[in-house]
């Protein structure tokens, strides 16, 4: 008898239910269909109180955020997604957290109807996996390994807000009221942009989510493609409250958790992609090139690529986590 | 960048690769396709060193139970494995034990052919939790909800063991030798009973595995088919080992960890039942009754049914743990 089991719960809260779900909550396993010519798409993350969020967060926000994060993934295959698991380990004792968390869980999925079909509450410290499966159709995946020579490399939104928001959340930078609040909630409910990786579906030859910052993240698809890249800086999509930050190039190139799209698209390709996505969507940023490695120009003078990799939030003194290397 | 990505040196391991897993570890989510006429079965299952097992259990153990686990919950739907993937959090610079406890999830994964198609590695607290999927032919999952009154109730295996084990563990309890590993083996090492599993596909009306006890599990099936159940104890299958201990029927009803199947099936089909399963393979402990609630029977004397509810090992001063509320 699981003395505390919140995943048998939240069987009674209103998640959608879907057709594919046969059997949800409640036996030892979920039963599900994938359609006649869908492939399964799985992706899992998981977030670690004082690692990945401080432990301040609003639950609300670290509900959406968990969920937020792995839809992501799914926009970055080109994936409509259709249920998740719940793995939370937690400690005892937390039922009005608990009441928050769901509502952010359920805001997302009830936003992008998608089914909770089951999971696991264990005690410990704060951490949350959750695993999420969508549809794909079969063989329009877009992956990290299709970009090729002469492509257009463009990313959707703007770039180095919830780096932003992370430094306001730890005082190391005070902004305007307003544009500390766009920042913030750029880090803690970030839009997974599904309908736009729908779209890209026919058009981009590569795609990855921006979770651990430009540089790093269309690195690996540079690595996996074996091409390289070249970025103008000067293109970098930047929100009104970064424009106003004076290292905003360095967050737009390095800094994490935006969770926009990077893709490239054959540049014979740009004028029905005009087509697909609103123009205010999306930027183009720069060209996949033979040269290996990823090179950045301002104006025509080539500028060293910061160090890649975005540091997830690393207290000073968090009891659970203090000896650990806290990067990821 | 991730600087600490276990799962991606996991794609190096000689994981067996299936035609089911068009892409596996390495892209933003992995990529299978269900065969027509399947259900795709789903569970998730965390282990906390500390809650779920000591922390000085073995790493290959560790790797092995966390994956025995979720393969038996496999096991109660009557389906057959193929894929899982691996949410792991731990403390840094675990290198050898993480050797280890590869070792000891490929050894099961080798043995029931599945493949690891992902995953994630966070730091904090070592925490496992592993999803696995399955596929069952479309109607035949075994679900706890088909118990009808008359059905026999059979258990898999013997009971207790695991019980047994952790009394060992903590040094509650002393055994020969031989006995001593062979409970230990029982809890550090579970057999997922999936070849049992599959033969019942068309003669089971309901089944469970047991994690947390026979009173416990059995008890989810009556609830959930709204049928009542007489079990006699005499009957309950007990290893030499266990045999010898004098609190040996308490541990068969109400110790958890032994990752048996219980399950019932119609009177009319017990001789389809012997030709199915090996006569040595399961033990029939007794019947589905109207009479709600479980009644157990010693000769024709009612007994008390102890408390359900295995306890997890639940340590007096575990640094991460010591103030939570331990049990599941």
């Amino acid at each position: 008898m699981k003395e505390f089991d919140f995943i048998a719960q939240l069987q009674q809260q209103p998640f959608p239910q879907l057709p594919e779900i046969a059997l949800g909550i409640g036996d030892d396993a979920a039963l599900c269909t994938v359609p006649a010519g869908m492939q399964l798409v799985t992706s899992v993350d998981t977030l670690v109180s004082g690692v990945h969020f401080p432990s301040e967060t609003a639950a609300f926000d670290i509900g959406y955020k968990a969920l937020a994060v792995n839809l992501s993934d799914l926009a970055a295959m080109g994936a409509t997604p259709k249920w998740f698991t719940l793995a939370l380990t937690c400690p005892p004792n937390m039922e009005p957290w608990l009441a928050e968390f769901t509502q952010g869980l359920l805001t997302l999925a009830t936003q992008h109807h998608i089914s909770l079909i089951g999971g696991d509450t264990t005690a410990g410290h704060l951490t949350i996996t959750i695993q999420i499966c969508g549809f794909v159709p079969t063989g329009q995946a877009l992956l990290r390994s299709g970009a090729r020579v002469g492509d257009e490399i463009y990313v959707t939104g703007t770039l180095g807000d919830a780096g932003l928001g992370l430094l306001c959340v730890q005082n190391k930078v005070a902004l305007p009221q307003k544009a500390r609040e766009f920042v913030i909630n750029r880090l803690n409910r970030p839009t997974p942009r599904l309908s736009e990786s729908v779209a890209l579906r026919n058009l981009a030859t590569s795609a990855i989510d921006i979770s651990d910052g430009l540089v790093a993240d269309l690195g690996h698809i540079l690595t996996t493609s074996g091409v390289g890249a070249e970025i103008q800086v000067k293109r970098l999509p930047l929100s009104p409250a970064l424009r106003e930050y004076e290292d905003a190039i360095n967050l737009a190139l390095s800094a994490g958790d935006d969770y926009e799209l990077c893709f490239t698209v054959p540049q014979q390709k740009s004028v029905e992609l005009s087509h697909m996505l609103p123009e205010d969507s999306y930027t183009k940023i720069g060209m996949i090139t033979a040269t290996p490695g990823l090179h950045c120009f301002l104006h025509d003078q080539k500028i060293k690529v910061p160090k890649s990799g975005y540091q997830h939030w690393a207290p000073e003194a968090a009891t659970a986590t203090k000896d650990l290397n806290l990067t990821r």
